[in-house]
C-alpha cells in the first residue's frame, strides 16, 4: 500500500499545530577525523534545550549513499518519496525564478552559447554574458510567437534562462538540444511520443527562431535548450496530509519548492527576523508552517567553516520565539548536509529533533551529529518524518482495528 | 525507481579506488551472555585504527531474521538486492566448481543415489562416497549424449556432481527429481513451460541413461537432479557502478560469485599474504579490489572460537599493507555471521568499517559486534554500502536539482 493512501485512511481532523524549521545544508563534518562539526562547534543553548525536551536522529534524505540536490531534499521533509516524485530540471529552474508554473506547460532550462559561421558550438555557456546582457537577449527572444503555443523567455542569470512552452496536450519526452560538447550542431528536438512530438515542433520553430534574431548578437548568437520537464502530478498536503501549509521562504527556489506541494507561499520579508514575525502574524491562520534558513547551505558551500557555526548560532537566537508560540510539534532539521569541508551537498545524515509532549526520552543532550547517533528517531528516512510529526500532533488514527 | 538505474544516472568518473576487504563469517556470538564475540576477543590493532578513522556499522545482509548463504550474502556486498537477483542452487553448485556457466545452460546438482530393484530409492547419498568414487562414476556418466543438447557432468564430492545442460532455449522451470525421501522412486522432470519441457526431456533422457550405466554400480546405481537453473540476468559492476572491479580470491565459490557481477577474476595464490601481494601487484589496473578471506567463516562453521580468534588476528596483520596502498575507501565487513557458538551461518548483522576522508566521527574506538552497534552507520542492508562506498569515494553526482 502506498503511504499516501494508508495517511489518508487514518487522518484525523484536529486544531494542532506543527512546525518544521529547516536549516538548509545543516549537517557537516569535522574537519579532522575525531573533531567536531560545525553543529557541535556552534553554541546552541536554544536548539539544546529542545533536544533535551524532544527526540533526535538522524534523517537520511533519500538513500544511504546518496546526495540530494534541494528539489529531493526538502520533497522527502515535506512527506513525499524523492524517488517517486521527479523533478525535472526545468521546472526547478522555473521555480528558481518564481515562475508560476501550471500544468499546460512544459518548462526547460535555456543556455546562450556562441556558434560559428557553420552553426558549429564553440562555447557552451556564451562566454558567461553578464546578468544584464542575459536579460536584454531575453527580450528579444521573447518576440517569438508560435502557433497554437504561448511561449514565456525569462532570464535567470549570465548564460542561463528559462523557455516555459504552455498549451493543450504537451508531453515532455523531449531530447535535450544541448549536444554537451563544443564542436557539435545544436541537436535537433525529437519527441518520444505524440504529444512530445508536438512540444518538439514548438522547440525547433523556437529556435530556428531564435538562430535568426540572435545572429548578430555573437558571443550570444544561439541558444540550447535541456531538462524538458512537465508540472509534476503531486497531491498538496492539503488532500494527502489533511494539513492547511504555510511556507515562510526567502528564496524563490524553495517557495517553488512549497508551493508544488500545495503550500500558500507568503511575503515573508528577507531576514530570518522577518520570518519569525511573519509565523507570529500568521499563527492562527494555517497549522503547518514550514520555515526556510538558506545561510546554512551557502556558507557551507563557501567551505566556511566558521560562518556556517555562526549562521547556526543566528538561527538557534529564534528558537525561543518559535517555540513561544506553543507549537504541538517542532522538529528542527536540514533537507541534506552541506559540510564545509566538502563545499558541497553530501550523503551524510541529517541531525533531526522532533519535539511534542508524546516524546520518549533519550540520551541527547545537545544538538549534534555524533549525539544524534544516540537519538530515539534513530536512523530514519527524510520521507518518514512527517507521518511522525502527525502522530505526535494527535493527527493520526490507528491502523487496523 | 530502480536504485540501479538512479546509480547509473549519478555516477561520475572517477579514478578513485576502492577496496572491500570481505572476512567470511565475520559476525559472532560470545559463547555466554554478556561475553565478547570472537571479534571482541581477538587482538586487532589494525582493524581498530581503521574504526578510528573511519565509520562502523552494522550491515543486514539480507533481511532482519535472515540468515544468507554465501550467494546472497556476497551478492548484498556487491551491491545488488539479493532478494532481486537469485541464483540457482545449480549455478552456484557450478560456480563452486569454477564451471564457466554460460547463456544457454542450465545447470543443476546432482547426487548418487542407492535404488533396490523395483527402483526405489533406498540411500539419497549412496552411503556418501568417496570423492574418488564420485570422480570415477561422474567418467562413466560424461559418454551419455542427448540429441541437440550438449551435456557437461563434473564432480564436487563424495556423493555431489554438477550436470550442466548446453542448448538454445532451455528454460529452468523444471521439479527437482530428488523426491527427498527414501522409499520413493526418482519423480521424473517435467517443464513449466516450453522451453522448460525441452530441458525436461534432455533431462529424463540423461536419468534414463545414466541408470543403464550405474546398474551394476550399487551403492551409486542411480542419480538424482536438483536446483535447475539457468545463468541470472545481472548487471555487471562496470555496467551499473562504472567501476572496473578485480576479484582477489582463493575458492572458487567467490570467484564465481565474482565472475557473475562482471569483476575479473584473477590468480591469487593460496594464501592471505599472496592475495594481498595480488592486489599491490594489480593496483594500477583495477578501481575496485574485492578480496576474500575463508578461514573467518570455516573455524566458525567448526564450531572453534578459538581459531576463528586467530584467523580474524591473522586477518588483522595484514590491513596495514593494504593501508599502505592509500584507497581512497577501505571497507572491512563480512557477508555474514557466522558464530562458533551455532556452528553455522546466522542472521546476525555484521561489523563493518568504512574508512575514507569524508567519514564523519563516531565513538567506536574498537571492531567489535557492541561498539559497531553505536557507529555512524547505524545497521543498514548490505546492499547501500556499495552506494555508500560510491560517495565517499566521489564517484556519485548529485540526485536532483
Amino acid at each position: 500500500m502506498n503511504i499516501h493512501d494508508l495517511i489518508r485512511d487514518l487522518r484525523e481532523p484536529a486544531t494542532t499545530k506543527i512546525v518544521l524549521l529547516v536549516a538548509d545544508g545543516l549537517g557537516g563534518l569535522p574537519l579532522e577525523p575525531g573533531g567536531k562539526t560545525e553543529l557541535e562547534s556552534a553554541r546552541t543553548p536554544h536548539l539544546d534545550a529542545c533536544v533535551r525536551d524532544g527526540v533526535c536522529g538522524l534523517s537520511v534524505p533519500v538513500l544511504p549513499g546518496i546526495t540530494p540536490g534541494s528539489g529531493p531534499g526538502h520533497l522527502g521533509l515535506f512527506g513525499y518519496d524523492p524517488l517517486q516524485y521527479r523533478i525535472g530540471r526545468g521546472i526547478l529552474e522555473a521555480l528558481g525564478i518564481h515562475f508560476e508554473v501550471g500544468p499546460r506547460d512544459v518548462a526547460t532550462r535555456g543556455n546562450f552559447c556562441t556558434v560559428d559561421g557553420a552553426g558549429v558550438i564553440t562555447d557552451r555557456r556564451a562566454g558567461r554574458p553578464t546578468t544584464e546582457r542575459c536579460v536584454a537577449m531575453c527580450q528579444k527572444l521573447q518576440k517569438i510567437r508560435i502557433e497554437g503555443v504561448e511561449v514565456f523567455v525569462e532570464p535567470v542569470r549570465e548564460h542561463r534562462f528559462v523557455v516555459v512552452f504552455r498549451g493543450d496536450g504537451l508531453g515532455d519526452a523531449v531530447n535535450d538540444t544541448d549536444p554537451q560538447l563544443t564542436g557539435h550542431k545544436p541537436l535537433p528536438a525529437k519527441g518520444a511520443d505524440a504529444a512530445s512530438e508536438k512540444t518538439a515542433r514548438a522547440v525547433n520553430d523556437f529556435v530556428m527562431q531564435a538562430a535568426k534574431i540572435l545572429k548578430d548578437d555573437a558571443p550570444t548568437n544561439m541558444v540550447t535548450l535541456r531538462g524538458f520537464a512537465r508540472y509534476p502530478k503531486i497531491g498538496t498536503m492539503q488532500e494527502v496530509y489533511g494539513l492547511k501549509p504555510v511556507a515562510i521562504a526567502v528564496y524563490p527556489m524553495y517557495k517553488g519548492l512549497a508551493q508544488l506541494v500545495g503550500m500558500k507561499v507568503v511575503e515573508a520579508g528577507s531576514s530570518l527576523d522577518d520570518q519569525v514575525k511573519t509565523m507570529e502574524k500568521l499563527w492562527n491562520d494555517y497549522d503547518f508552517f514550514f520555515l526556510h534558513y538558506k545561510y546554512t547551505d551557502s556558507t557551507g558551500e563557501d567551505g566556511n567553516f566558521a560562518a556556517k557555526v555562526e549562521m547556526i548560532e543566528r538561527f538557534d537566537s529564534v528558537i525561543p520565539k518559535v517555540r513561544a508560540l506553543k507549537p504541538d510539534v517542532l522538529i528542527v532539521t536540514g533537507d541534506h548536509s552541506t559540510p564545509s569541508k566538502m563545499k558541497s551537498h553530501s550523503c551524510h545524515p541529517v541531525p533531526t529533533v522532533l519535539v511534542a509532549k508524546t516524546c520518549r526520552t533519550d540520551p541527547v543532550t545537545e544538538f549534534g551529529e555524533s549525539q544524534c547517533l544516540r537519538g530515539g528517531l534513530g536512523q530514519f528516512q527524510a520521507m518518514y518524518l512527517l507521518p511522525m510529526a502527525l502522530a505526535h500532533a494527535g493527527r493520526l488514527g490507528k491502523f487496523g482495528a
